[in-house]
């Protein structure tokens, strides 16, 4: 035997060691949890013992180094396994392992990014690769750093639609950079997955799909080995590494059995013998490439993102940092034409009393911000032309992203840009947010710095049908942790939104409309999140009329109506639906008494909810408030029609204030 | 020439007659609207023309003849064509046809099932072929019935991933019965698809899918025609024609050109010169064969499914026929054992005292419903243990499908087996529902009567961290046109609600939890869906405690603690969160002048901005309300350290009624 191979056999064997120490901790943890998922960590060990020593180059002691690899468990049920990695590479103690699963232990059931070494949460399969595709396209037209992206995806999770979003994706956008690692363990939570040990079929599905596709015995150490080497060297298109492997591996009692997931293995102190007992092998993990700091991040640094507090000290985004009033002066490298980059970074700007729609100010506003904030990146799935990303597609298309019709994938990858630094704009219609809210819930979990845009809200979309009338968002969106509301009513408005939302942490979301409002506001005029406008107010004011968007304008519309009736009523704009103006609303409810409400929504969990609960949070007994929003399921029909028919129009508006009043 | 080839000519050109006429008004009725999508329409008039005259068997003087066929427009936005082949067959009438997109007309902008011969709503891309694979389903596994389900796809929605969790399915269920038809016409809404007129790429996808593909000219009258009946005939797996097409076919001014997407086409007069003019051919389409009115129907007849009114006259659902309370008696061909059947039937019963988890409650009760409501079908993606609607697989293997990890088709399928009049319940985590949100909210613009059930609510789920716990799924899911919430707080309670959801109509959904609770309902106790339970409650209350599920036991201990300190309180069980109990509550709070509401779940959308809502549609002044509800991200932590860390439980509900009080 020559020594070549010799010393093969002992690395080979090392890599045994390391895999068995892995699956220890595994066993350990859970079973000092009382709770888990060791299982389902005990069949992917091999493969992730022989990532971690001969492939992942990462600097555990730096995790924000730019040239770090990314490794995503998008099986995130398996995080014992991560845990004992982070352990073997002395990232924990052995100590912290034993807190996994336990109040206050960063160690959660899922990974999330409590941990400082954790992208992003997963646990709601079908999510990590998506994600991965994100980061393998920020590294690949972004970032420009030869990171790789490894994704350890469980079988059943193929079954996700989100996954052949993710497939179509990185072959469109060749992502050699980015390797799935399929732990094919055959059984899911209840039993066997659809195709079982069939690697063959998932193969062909990849291959088809435009991967590159090995299939391999995920416990035979050289094979793995082999297969992330050939994986790692692929670089014209995405890899997937299908390897069968047994559910709890190594473990007797549990092996390859039904009835064994998500629960500690029986006799934890015999499946540690078993396993060759606890050992304390360090593992060294190859270091990154040194890699510059990316511009982006040196030019405008956020915040740091890490270490994530435990809590956030409130659910409240910080005060946003607003859009400085002159951009700052263009370097002269970047344009031999000052003056017309000074245009290009200019807000727009639209003269009061005309007519815009707020998705153009939206648009135009984005592309300005564009011009002089280079850590600003669009994502779009189809749609841009009514979205209006559009204009930043055409200002600035390198930091444009196409995603065709694949909401899910366009959430993911924002999520995925926005864990190197870019600060991301996904658009699309907001009814077709809907399609990804998973997605959006994750993000929130995931400590994710995101903004959302959709258009053509509510029943003022007109003839297009409910299908395309976002009705519910709001609802949705608001019952996102830490998320904040807008909801222009201008284009000015608009425009000074998207600036504001540039800034905010967390999930952020922007409410637009596909017709043209009259404009109302001066342009460059600035609008924080939790703010509102009093737009009428009067001493005696016997009412006050909330609105947002395209209600604020049949709002003041309706007090006009009222003032005829020699009624005073108060006008709100409300553009910050979450987290909302409570004492602007408080006072003017103490002062007029009464309170309309008028919502281009569904009557729940939208404005009329949010200055309710404004409004009970004050401790005092409630004026009488009236919510006006959509009751009916609309059909087709001009938008002025669809706001008389929904009863949240000005003549409708006017009725109930006048009623309140005791007209 | 021999007479055959001479007549086969003739039908051909009699055929692109059809076609013609289907595009000539497509540009009338947009024209008219001067809005809509006449290009997506003009591409697929072809493939629809040949469906039509030669393929489909439907009687259109009956749409709920049994035997029928079934077309989905999944591309919904080609609703000009669907329209127009609805004049074709005299469904409706040309002055009909005009009124498209306008208001009250039925023709909106995308098909509803305001037209009895549309099954679901479309328009929302990639869910027409998912809803079609759960009425090839049902034709195949459910009704045995002959029937087909065709359905015509866009090019672009095959992005989205839904898609691919449909040609899982598919294949997985053999569904020869389908056929999916894609107009591959090259241009999206803002330019070209990602593949364009590459029909090997889909074909090569769809085959390592499993399904029988074949690629043809969509313009090709004898090609639709020939790939049409060897689709039909391919019984063992499903079949995908893909047809490269021009989109506007047949309009210079139009065809194959971007920017021509969801516009009328400029000079209609010339257009619809160009197509030949105005027809009036009557296609005759092939009846159905006759069948038998499937079994379920007549043994207990839903209320009728056509015609859907315009508007609901109410958005609560109808007054829900309740559980009889002894079920009817076997017939004796159904089992030979009459005692063991009908305990099979009796719902089951908890001992107030003991401890039990409502999803335990709800699975027992459903497979005990599933044994004398034999229109009940369970839907689960793969976690049918938790759920505990393993019980029901169990008890009816036949009438239980299985959709792995796939929350979206498992939604669509569910929405497909209603429009056969199939009762379906579909469960997963409460927390996954949200991957199918978007499949939520269509389903109620198709009107379609689904029940929901999600486990693992709120903190209260513990140590596995906030991936798998629902916080925002009452906000969502009140936030559906005509949606009922229930949220049970104990096993009897859990199982009353499960036979109430079985007659509910609409979107209705039941929030479980994995832990156990105490019983404390009678068994058979029954639950309104609109009702709620005052369970404390003395003259001179001085506070209520508004819950539901978990917190309802934390509301009791906190009034036991309150009691101590001589504060009396109402409690209140409102496991109805929509519709609420507003007589009811506002009766307590006028009492007490105090209100506490305390929810496992995110402030926003959920019990306590339900409470406020019906206290505000009082039209009277309010009293003081406290909101407590999980606001901040929660770890990995027991179930009760969660409540406690959360400030929803006894201590935190009794401080913050003292406090409210003034002590």
């Amino acid at each position: 035997m020559s020594t070549s191979s010799l010393l093969e056999q002992e690395v080979t064997r090392s890599l045994h060691d390391v895999a068995q120490q892995l699956r220890v901790d595994s066993v350990r943890c859970s079973a000092t949890a009382s709770s888990g998922h060791p299982t389902s960590a005990l069949s992917a060990a091999d493969l992730m013992a022989v990532l971690l020593a001969r492939h992942l180059r990462y600097d555990f002691t730096n995790p924000d180094a730019p040239g770090n690899d990314h490794l995503i468990f998008s099986k995130g049920h398996a995080a014992p396994l991560y845990y004992a990695m982070l352990r073997a590479v002395g990232a924990i103690s052995d100590d912290e392992l034993l807190t996994y699963r336990t109040a206050r232990s960063r160690l959660e059931g899922h990974p999330t990014p409590r941990l400082p070494w954790v992208d992003v949460a997963t646990g709601s399969l079908g999510q990590g690769l998506p994600i991965g595709v994100g980061l393998a396209m920020a590294g690949k037209h972004l970032d420009r750093l030869p990171y790789r992206v490894w994704v350890l995806c469980g079988d059943g999770e193929l079954a996700e639609g989100s996954m052949w979003e993710a497939a179509e994706q990185a072959q469109h956008s060749r992502l050699g950079n980015l390797t799935a690692i399929v732990d094919v363990n055959r059984l899911g939570q209840r039993g066997p997955t659809r195709h079982g040990w069939d690697t063959a079929a998932y193969a062909a599905r990849f291959r088809a799909f435009g991967w590159h596709a090995q299939e391999i015995d995920g416990h035979d150490i050289a094979a793995v080995d082999h297969a992330l080497s050939v994986a790692a060297a692929h670089a014209d298109a995405p890899s997937v590494i299908l390897a069968r492997t047994r559910k709890g591996k190594g473990v007797t009692a549990v092996e390859n059995m039904e009835n064994a997931h998500g629960k500690p293995v029986p006799g934890p102190g015999q499946a540690i013998r078993e396993l060759g007992g606890v050992r304390d092998i360090r593992v060294r993990v190859a270091p990154p490439p040194a890699c510059p700091v990316p511009a982006h991040l040196t030019a405008a640094p956020p915040a740091p993102r890490r270490p994530v507090p435990v809590r956030p000290a409130s659910t409240r985004p910080a005060p946003p940092r607003l859009l400085t009033p002159v951009p700052p002066a263009p370097r002269a490298s970047q344009s031999g034409n000052t003056e017309a980059e000074a245009a290009r970074r200019r807000p727009p700007a639209y003269e009061p009393g005309t007519m815009e729609s707020t998705r153009t100010g939206f648009g135009q506003a984005l592309a300005a911000l564009g011009s002089w904030r280079r850590d600003i990146v669009v994502l779009d799935s189809e749609v841009s032309d009514s979205t209006r990303t559009a204009y930043f597609a055409q200002a600035h298309p390198d930091r444009f992203f196409e995603y065709y019709i694949a909401e899910q994938q366009m959430i993911a990858a924002a999520v995925g840009m926005q864990v190197r630094g870019w600060t991301p704009f996904a658009a699309t219609y907001a009814a077709f947010l809907t399609r990804a809210y998973d997605f959006i819930r994750m993000a929130a979990v995931s400590r994710a710095n995101i903004r959302l845009v959709g258009s053509h809200s509510g029943v003022w979309t007109g003839a297009d049908g409910p299908s395309q009338m976002a009705l519910e968002d709001i609802a949705a969106l608001r019952a996102v942790h830490g998320s904040t509301v807008l909801v222009p009513c201008d284009a000015n408005q608009a425009a000074g939104l998207t600036a504001t939302m540039a800034d905010l942490r967390g999930i952020s979301y922007l409410r637009t409309c596909g017709g043209e409002t009259p404009v109302i506001y001066r342009p460059g005029e600035r609008f924080a999140a939790g703010g509102s406008r009093v737009l009428r107010s009067a001493p005696g004011d016997q009412v006050t009329l909330v609105a947002a968007g395209v209600t604020v304008h049949e709002a003041l519309a309706a007090a006009d109506l009222l003032a005829d009736d020699g009624i005073s009523a108060r006008v709100i704009d409300a553009y910050s639906v979450k987290p909302i103006d409570a004492a602007t609303l408080r006072a003017a409810a103490r002062e007029t008494g009464r309170v309309v409400t008028a919502e281009d929504h569904w009557p729940e969990g939208g404005l009329g909810d949010a200055v309710l609960s404004a409004l009970a949070a004050d401790d005092r007994p409630l004026p009488v408030v009236k919510k006006l929003a959509v009751r009916s399921m609309p059909g087709s029909a001009t938008p002025d029609e669809q706001l008389q028919m929904s009863g949240i129009d000005m003549a409708s508006i006017a009725t109930a204030a006048a009623q309140l009043v005791g007209h």
